[in-house]
């Protein structure tokens, strides 16, 4: 059992863009990499045998937050963790619940020990501190757990952000005090990841990327972005963190975003993204797919008989069709959102992998450049 | 391309069951067989994939009533039917409609020439005739079609029974005319059933049995049981239907039951049993085990780490745990929507396969009534 260590197999010429191999206790990821959100421990409407089959994921998420409140820290430390209470045996990583807690907006205080918040279930009052929420992401079980961070609002004045960023880092000490201090519980190592915080500001950001570096963690996120600033800000802001984050280390940026900019940030050097982009549109109707966007609500695949998406190696994405599939949305049926999750999540998956052969067949950056435009069509 | 047909197999002796083949033009069914209802297409919260792996169905039913609504025929019939349409390419049964027409009481009409009747979504007028409900079947293109039949309401008194019974019957023959009149649409052939009513009068029962056994038929249905009436009723009714229908072809118990129904109609010579329980117990927490029925949102089952259900080579009933499975409802989660009612399914159809094993090795009867107080416990 060891720490996860990250191979760097290809830089990019014509980009910054990079290919490697991350390796945890759970087994091997190959970046870049985009993680499905399972956030209480089921990534919505797809079931672990269609993430293995269809999507080919190779790492999920868990939300600290929802996992702390339901089905709590007892029911998942007797069944040994995360991965075996949900039957997840490959890498898993957890958010530190910092940024749901965040979003309760008018129910949480935040002040130096941490940040009182009400459950959304019950209205119980709760307390996340940099330390408990060490404890609680060791007690969940996640391959890598993320520090306890601010995320400040989009939009943030640089006072406030400063402020904010000053207190992420004082959080960060302590989680890394305590992770440092407590062992694994399950037999396998756990990583802590830190957290890039800065909101749009560069000075404020690369302080942040030093200050996270200098903890020498085995990998690093960037997070705080895609909270309603422009997307060229976004890139921006994430390729200036990128130049100032360790290149031996994985890159992980938060909560990003549609396919087009996934593709620009790993062109940055970024190597792995969640976002619940795939599963949430796809319960909404919009669909990824290798030709462009479909909104398959659109009466003009009411008689389209053609496959879903036949660019995929994704058995659903081939065995039903857009008429079959807009039918089961428009009815209301569960199938519908099994389909359209499982399909979007297949084409993300898909997204990431073309990207690496790209990267690793040295032409990347043009690649990038014909399909973007492609992928951002509506059909 | 061939009529349905049906092979007796096996005759038990301690009972009246029987194992038989039905053969059609898009595989066999082996019997006594329960048929997952697919309401719009869609076994709810059931993947095409799963009813072949996990549930291992046969045989599926499609709802006329909800089909003719949404998608609609144009849409059917352009896809080249339902098998074409959602990807089951084992046989399919429809319904007449009929039942569900009825149900919506307020918004339909019965007179003579049919059902005039208000959609469940917009509200607009439809007429259902026994010569429509036979195009519309053709059209949505199921292997065995039902007569369109006027379902009276549990508890009928005598004299509406028999005037009931007599519109179906004149009904019945407009069905035949019909559907002997009309080509098979997309070049399998498709087999009419008709349907014995009668409310719970033993002497309009017979009549009907008769009746409907007069015309010849592939297979023949028993409907308006399970309607309200004690079990016991509802015992000695579908004893008395199974023995004045022919034995020589199958006999389809409509809209039963419960498991121990099931079994129980088995032994009076049923072949053929759909119902919704399986899939709306499901979705309600309700779960069928080989061992006893279980309420998963009961406390007890909270930190109960062990598979669903062992006795079945489901793999979703093996895989996934009742922890886990009580968690995913009790959030809310879609995948356990999915979880509960596939490993119904599973169990529905582990239980013919019991049943027909038991019929042929000859120890039916005292396997049926050692399983049935094993299947009833509240665990």
């Amino acid at each position: 059992m060891a720490a996860l260590s990250f191979q760097l197999q290809h830089n990019d010429t014509g980009s910054k863009a990079r290919a490697g191999l991350i390796t945890t206790d759970h087994g091997q990821i190959e970046t870049p990499i985009f993680m499905p959100v399972g956030t209480v421990g089921s990534v919505k409407a797809v079931s672990q045998q269609l993430l293995n089959s269809d999507v080919k994921a190779q790492i999920i998420l868990g939300n600290t937050y929802h996992l702390y409140l339901r089905p709590g820290l007892e029911v998942l430390e007797k069944a040994g963790g995360l991965h075996r209470f949900n039957g997840w045996h490959k890498p898993i990583l957890t958010d530190s619940g910092g940024y749901q807690v965040f979003s309760l907006a008018g129910t949480r205080k935040i002040k130096e020990e941490g940040v009182t918040f009400q459950s959304h279930i019950d209205g119980s009052k709760h307390l996340f501190t940099p330390e408990g929420v060490m404890d609680i992401q060791r007690t969940i079980g996640g391959d890598i757990i993320m520090a306890f961070d601010e995320c400040p609002p989009g939009g943030s004045e640089y006072s406030y952000a400063r402020k904010s960023l000053e207190l992420t880092h004082r959080w960060l000490d302590r989680c890394v005090e305590r992770f440092n201090s407590t062992p694994d519980k399950y037999g396998y190592t756990q990583n802590l990841f830190p957290i890039v915080q800065g909101a749009m500001y560069k000075d404020l950001r690369k302080q942040s990327c030093e200050y996270i570096a200098s903890k020498n963690a085995t990998g690093n996120a960037i997070g705080g972005l895609s909270v309603g600033e422009p997307e060229p800000v976004m890139y921006e802001i994430c390729d200036w963190c990128c130049d100032h984050l360790p290149a031996e280390k994985p890159r992980y940026l938060m909560g990003v975003g549609t396919p087009w900019n996934i593709l620009e940030c790993i062109g940055m050097g970024i190597d792995m993204f969640d976002c619940v982009m795939p599963t949430r549109n796809g319960r909404n109707a919009m669909l990824f797919t290798t030709r462009g966007v479909i909104n398959i609500d659109n009466k003009k695949w009411e008689f389209d008989y053609s496959p879903i998406d036949e660019g995929l190696d994704s058995e659903i994405s081939n065995y039903y069709s857009k008429a079959y599939l807009r039918h089961l949305l428009k009815s209301k049926e569960i199938l519908g959102l099994t389909i359209a999750s499982t399909h979007n999540l297949a084409f993300y998956l898909w997204l990431v992998k073309q990207a690496r052969e790209h990267i690793i067949a040295g032409d990347f950056e043009s690649w990038k450049n014909n399909i973007i435009p492609v992928l951002k069509q509506r059909l």
